[in-house]
């Protein structure tokens, strides 16, 4: 049995861990996300140490990231996070640092597609072919699986910044994208729910409004990703998502949206297993990670 | 040098053929689409015919359609045009008797999707491997390919019937669409151009006001298009299109929604080459249909 590393790169956190599957996590570590340089050192030492006090040797290490990334193998800016506004982090090169650093072949995709992969290997999507994986966070991102591969395209999917009808009657938010005002991620994500709440959105009770508004922009944008990918089922994480009751009213407002027009019984009769919660929990994204490293060694 | 057949079956009219390239067309017919057994009988009629004549055989048929289509081969209704309301089509078995009265293999896929690979294999996304073509004419459809293979999904696409911003002020159309009302499809499509003017589209000049808010709706469709799949290119064809001052609008305005949050080349500087005319021309539907056939029997 192959060991792999799996690191989740997050812009508020990292966890890295070492081991074959969820119910074989040999090692875990977190910390806190800081400058580039202290934070891959950390990382690095994580792996070292555990490869040296165990005479083992890790196959491939998976690292899924916050974006937006190089992931093209002919740019030169491959395996780099890219334009992140997050401070110190543009450009930083975490494929190099963390290959020369343990010596273990590195492979990076979106934080997105490996949670998806995650939820495909062992979760939710187990044996899907095309599905897709949204995260409904500090940010909105979706990671989207075709053949059982993650899709790249021309640089990566950015799902979060699809423009959605906005009745500014019924919510006169502007929105906080600072690129689009109110897109998708500008409209609906924690922060924006933050925004129009004044206190974060875990601290209002489950009848407030603004949780059906909040189902009224997901079901809009799932419509359109239905529309556009045909996806064999949707997972939907993040800590927004948390609100479970959410899962509900996002499932009725698709269908209306959808109004019956897409002839398939996942849809009209079985929603339920269409529109779904990750199974892998607080671990998904470190063992979306480590499916990640698996997936590309041993296809 | 294998030999193929490709039929474009469309609303209204079908266009067979069989060649081997675009430069090598050994002979077409096009025919007005009426009941489907009739239909269908002067399409066999026109391979068996040819196959007699020339003492050839065909390796195989490739068949691009209007949909919605069963793509799924452990399907019970795999083969067969589905719920259209397009009179007497419903559950047509459109490969079972295309293959039944040729005896020749038939592969079926969108119309759409074999547009996008003749335009990959020959055309406009010649060397690409992800990419979309979207026509704009009577409907409003997407074809997606993935890793050089049309993707199917769930069931397949359906990308006219995203919803779009709307602002009801500068444009009080309900829009057309039996199913959504203002949907992509329902507010930018030949149909809803011509419910507004009172008269085909066509027949509007360039400087008509209506290119203005056709643009907008198209870009606003694009820039959701390539947020959820980040193509390489956008092929952007049907009747709509022959409207070629739409494209430098279209562009432009694609530009100012991404907002520079995509961070390529191929959109911040050369989107001359990103968003594109197809290639092939009027045979673009056949000669896809025959790519189609050529990638399933030579991968
Ligand atoms: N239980 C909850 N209910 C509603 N919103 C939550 C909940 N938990 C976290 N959030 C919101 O989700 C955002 C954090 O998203 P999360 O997915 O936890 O982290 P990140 O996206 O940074 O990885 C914050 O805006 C927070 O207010
Ligand atoms: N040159 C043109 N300019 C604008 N609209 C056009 C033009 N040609 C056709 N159309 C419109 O496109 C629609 C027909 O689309 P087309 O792609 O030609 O056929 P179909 O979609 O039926 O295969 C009609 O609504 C027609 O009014
Ligand atoms: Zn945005
Ligand atoms: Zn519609």
């Amino acid at each position: 049995m192959e060991l792999y590393g799996g690191v989740e790169a997050g812009g508020t956190k990292f966890v890295c861990a070492i081991g074959t599957s969820p119910e074989d996590i040999r090692a875990e570590v977190r910390f806190p996300t800081t400058e580039p340089r202290e934070t891959l050192a950390k990382t690095v030492e994580f792996f070292r140490q555990y490869m040296v006090k165990n005479n083992a040797r890790l196959t491939a290490i998976g690292v899924g990231s916050f974006g937006p990334l190089d992931l093209n193998p002919s740019s030169p800016n491959f395996g780099k996070i890219t334009t992140t506004p997050k401070s110190g982090w543009a450009f930083t090169p975490l494929v190099q640092t963390l290959q020369d650093g343990t010596g273990v072949p590195v492979f990076l995709d979106t934080d997105v597609n490996a949670a998806a992969l995650g939820e495909g290997t062992w979760g939710a999507a187990k044996g899907l072919k095309d599905y897709m994986y949204i995260t409904i966070g500090t940010g909105i991102g979706g990671g989207l699986i075709i053949n059982g591969m993650p899709h790249h395209g021309l640089v990566h999917p950015e799902m979060g910044h699809i423009r959605l009808i906005h009745d500014q009657k019924a919510d006169p938010f502007v929105g906080i994208c600072p690129f689009h005002g109110d897109c998708f991620e500008g409209l609906a994500s924690g922060p924006a729910l933050q925004a129009r709440l004044g206190k974060p959105a875990e601290s209002v009770p489950a009848y407030h409004p603004i949780w059906e508004l909040e189902a009224e922009y997901i079901a809009l944008a799932l419509n359109d990703f239905i529309c556009v990918v045909s996806p064999q089922r949707i997972i939907l994480g993040g800590g927004v998502m948390q609100q479970t009751h959410l899962f509900p009213m996002i499932r009725v407002k698709v269908q209306q949206f959808l109004n019956r027009y897409i002839f398939a019984s996942q849809i009209l009769e079985r929603i339920d297993e269409y529109i779904v919660p990750p199974a892998l929990g607080n671990r998904a994204g470190v063992m979306g990670a480590i499916a990640l490293a698996k997936l590309r060694v041993e296809g």
